[in-house]
């Protein structure tokens, strides 16, 4: 079937693949991810940041990351700031809580949190007689690009950073998709720029062209102390550290990671144009590889039978928002094939 | 550098390899292990313990799993039963203290637990009249292999196993290494008889043949409710599940994970021998693939330079034990490589 | 200063410190309220629940009851849902997160929770095709009096209970207030309809007439395992549990819990009477002990030289809404002093 | 019954209820410990340990105190040593554990840690290649008596806090019976002397004259940052923080604490020489109120139906040690008491 499911339903980008099989043998002295491919890895990272003193770790999934890195930034008495569509607060299954951390929500703008209300947010909570018998906003998570595939700007990055800095607390992206985001042509923000602004970010590979593997990058090389043995305590310290370590060295050459989000840039631009041409309306039409649209529920049954997508939200009765996902993997073919079952439901419907 | 530092420095078996190039750019419509190619390697895993209603479950990592098991097995009041030489005890950076529960340890005898001392550990806490201002013993954990390479016969397994059914706690046993313990000669401890004793065991991958991986099993269907969440909430969850799954299957599939264990047996006697011919006392020689052997200083410092083990423990001022370990990756060649070395280090200082 | 800032500014109900005083060198045999004390003060709560199976145990203070209760009724991988104005979402510093849990909240309506917004989440919640990656909601939380001192009516808890019971989930009420709830002539809902409805709750000392404590009951006698131990390792497990024990028997002694919340009733609708006859405006009028008023900032800060009450919410720049409580030790001659100080302030201003 | 079973089963001195009567009704502005009771008791502590900077907090028991303080006190990869026999190893339940650290134990001596094993044991642990994926060693816990009734010398004690300091970790020292060893004879040790070698330290109020409340000191004025909001996140933040206050406040009135832990030394004094003229075996002899006997199990149990004593430990099938206490509270003539029982057990004996 015609998978626009997700972005994270293929392997890995065969260049990868081609150098774990490269290596496969070669006896690597150190584990744990003291190797000298992850070395390499980390010296592209620091590069492509513009950070030299950069510390960078490699971790495996995107929740994991989140949870090992919110609950090493933050105090006991504090908690993280999201917006309430964020990843953290929504789907991971409450596992910042379980390290006993709440998160703090503001209101999404089309998956963004808003300066101006983080600010309130934060001059509010301080200024309050009963602060002492609340959760301290500890730090700020942003996701980027979205959960909605939204991007900040530039601007908005930076205001969002200078509040954090005169309230003292750390700013930290969480970079999934962080690929998608930097190869969107909408995008004016680049990785030295997420560097420069953040205090912690990560960049994503599940789902842009790895097997599995999130690079974690504290900018100016203030990681939490012995972040390698707390990521040890969250059972999230690989012992072939440099499977991902490769992986990265890999997406790090040569601007590949770059060049392979291109691709699911491309891609979910024809896809708009195939939906457009089809008369679907948009529930969120957005500048990176999620697209989200409004589908008439009969409708949406037929098409489900050819097409695999995924359901984002109920609208009333008789309508839902769906989700289309293209990614570094998605054959530019299958968006003429999506084109033909769109006309062909056309006809039968007409 | 000849390298028996440990049995993770190499990559996976190449049939792993060919399988997930074979099926890289497949789109692979459910994530998070609920696809078929897990489901494949679940049915082979339930055949192989003879365990048709088993629950399985896949991980990345020992130490994660142990932690998320352990975790969903216990009340909040318990702790988990344990040898205080027991990877859990000593070497998992606190993950298990992480989560809440305490580790209740057991003097070892080389790695091993006593079921008698278990039992009157058990006997005495239910006695003791202070005992609800204690941590409660909720369940047993056994590694087999042990740290120290040594196994559980049969018997020993039974009897613990009753035990723990006596005292209504779970006995669970990690088996980072367990390839290596079913292939040895000296094993009369099957997968089914596991399966049979063990309410929770896991099948290590990472230290057998695949680039990372370990198999939960819930012998009897009656994993803890949500199993799937709790692995979530602890950021164990990997978005493309197949990775793992396949690569059980692959070593699931005409008996490769014991025929690839049999080759880590077969260079350890190897190396024992070699040892032995060399002059060298062993700390403990183990039935599997970690041997231990006693080395003068200056002589632990002059093989270091041409061969990599690692470090276990200071016996004197002068001595030290270290560990070769071997895998299912070590090529013979390398034992007559390190005769050679020891060869020539013998004429040197004779 | 006049103070009507809160309902724990003030010692204990005098027959409870004359019974203190009575049994203080009286040797008790069982600490951690294993006592007699404890015993009788249990049988008499049985009694005024209608509950003569309950569990009843007696803990310290609010927010530690709360946690303690809300960790012990929840699998690892639930939250709890609350109004979003609860103290346990707000006012806790997060004390219910320590322990891995999420707060899930739901919009308050004047403090409650409206039982069709909780029925509609819990029907999502179960549709979602994504619930595994989402906080389970475990159990429904509901202060009586709310934080603005509202009830739930009869009709209301029992269609809430019915909501909990058809997605079996338990019911656990925060009575820190409960006294003053049960004594307002607009309440409906006595005691044994708690125990009815709920599957736990609490019967507020600290705030009505005790120096502290907290009895928490499980009216049908199914207290988590081991629950005592499970206060011990929260540190909530007195060691002189007596002291705790003989203020509740002397609470639940001939209804004086009910007395002397009359008092808190009576004064609290004689300071509406006088805020009303001032001119005030109300921002929240409730049946309970704690009344809010809207004050005009320049004003706020004359009375609060004279007269002391809580900050409760910017409402714009120039006004404010303010919390005036009442409790079981108010004067009622502090009204009339009350009274006198707004006149006078009355006849400043004109 | 004759009672010499602990040090908490009866009130609190009498100069203290009649505090507490005596500001019963008057309104207390400022609640959670920020009132000018607390505020007179800091101050006075503060005098007696001859630390001006000290920050004291106030909180409710033993266990309580010891998790909330060592949870501050702690990173996240830290864990912190203790004897053995340390009552947070074994009779708090897992409280330690419970906040996500590890206790690392260490062999104790009649209760206490050697300063020789100490060292060794942090010696060790930063030399072990592998400590990186170990529970980092992070303060050290001492009881001062210890659960023995043994106590540290003035040497000790700065041995242990010099090795600390080099190691750069905290010492803490739980003072729950702190009053019965700064009143012992054979003690060296001032308060002072605690305060200039302890980074934190608690004085035990439950078993020495007080209801409840135990004083927690960090003598240079460095408490974890925001530790009152760590405190409420615990649940260990009493409403009425006054009731805690007041007590210290007569406590440290006129030394009023020294002077009733001097009966408790007098009489245990007695109590010794009456279970020596009796004929009995000591298990151990301590300088402070607990002291510990062997008894023939048939003598133990005709003992039991008339003097309330406690179980300490079997050793063997005929012999049990048991353990008497005195207290701040014990009756002079309780020893008289038990002086003819034991001499009418001793004629039917004979």
């Amino acid at each position: 079937m015609l998978s626009f499911v997700n972005d994270y339903s293929q392997g890995a980008h065969e260049a990868i693949l081609n150098r774990l099989l490269q290596i496969n043998l070669e006896p690597i002295a150190r584990g744990y991810g003291a190797d000298h491919y992850c070395e390499s890895a980390k010296e592209k990272i620091r590069a492509a940041c513009e950070s030299p003193a950069a510390d960078v770790f490699f971790l495996t999934g995107g929740t994991q990351t989140n949870a090992v890195v919110i609950d090493a930034l933050l105090d006991a008495y504090e908690g993280v700031v999201a917006a309430d569509t964020g990843h953290i607060s929504v789907h991971e299954a409450g596992a910042i809580e379980r390290t006993g951390h709440k998160v703090l929500t503001l209101p999404h703008h089309a998956g963004k949190i808003n300066a101006t209300q983080l600010e309130e947010y934060l001059r509010v909570f301080w200024k309050d007689g009963n602060h002492e018998h609340m959760v301290f906003p500890g730090m700020v998570y942003l996701s980027h690009p979205t959960e909605y595939g939204t991007l900040y700007t530039k601007e908005e990055l930076k205001t969002i950073s200078k509040i954090c800095r005169a309230y003292e607390i750390p700013l930290y992206l969480d970079g999934a998709r962080l690929g998608y985001g930097l190869a969107s042509p909408q995008a004016d923000v680049t990785l030295p720029d997420i560097a420069a602004c953040c205090d912690a970010f990560y960049i994503g590979g599940t789902k842009v062209g790895a097997l599995c593997g999130e690079a974690v990058v504290f900018p100016r090389g203030d990681a939490p102390r012995h972040f390698l043995t707390q990521v040890k305590q969250h059972g999230a310290l690989l012992a072939k550290g440099w499977l991902l370590g490769i992986q990265f060295d890999t997406l790090f050459t040569d601007r590949l990671y770059w060049h392979i989000s291109e691709n699911a840039i491309q891609t979910a631009g024809r896809l708009v144009q195939v939906l457009e041409e089809a008369g679907f309306s948009f529930y969120l039409k957005s500048p990176t590889n999620q697209q989200f649209v409004i589908l008439e529920n009969r409708q949406m049954e037929r098409l489900a039978k050819k097409v695999a997508f995924s359901f984002w939200e109920t609208l009333d009765e008789d309508h839902t928002a769906v989700r289309f996902v293209t990614s570094w993997a998605t054959d530019p073919q299958n968006l003429e094939a999506l084109r033909e079952i769109l006309a062909q439901e056309a006809g039968q419907k007409a």
